[in-house]
């Protein structure tokens, strides 16, 4: 059964901004799908198990980005 | 002899936006180099001969912005 958490990222400005964040949060062991609305700064991750915390803050920086 | 010409872009919001923008231009036959400047939009084209007005603003609009 899969879980669904959402996380807030600030500094999102483009399509490619999405881009490259869904592009990393998917790349995390267990990630199913990753949704990003542009204009909230909403990331919602499901996944197989839950996250590590750490590895969705980890991904969101590697893209240039920041947890809120 | 090199000639540079600036245009003025909108949309721009990001380095990726200037990435795209930069990637487009650059592949305009004659073009030595870009340089664009995110927070006022311009765009500096360097260029061997003058380069044709309608072929920059069909690689702006192509990377997905438009000329002011």
């Amino acid at each position: 059964m899969s879980q669904t958490s959402t996380y807030t990222v600030t500094g999102m400005t483009c399509g490619h901004c999405v881009a490259s964040v869904t592009e990393e949060v998917q790349e995390i062991a267990g990630v199913e799908n990753v949704e990003v609305d542009l204009a909230t700064g909403a990331v919602t991750v499901t996944s197989a198990s839950p996250l590590d915390a750490t590895a969705v803050k980890a991904a969101v920086e590697e893209a240039g980005y920041q947890l809120a």
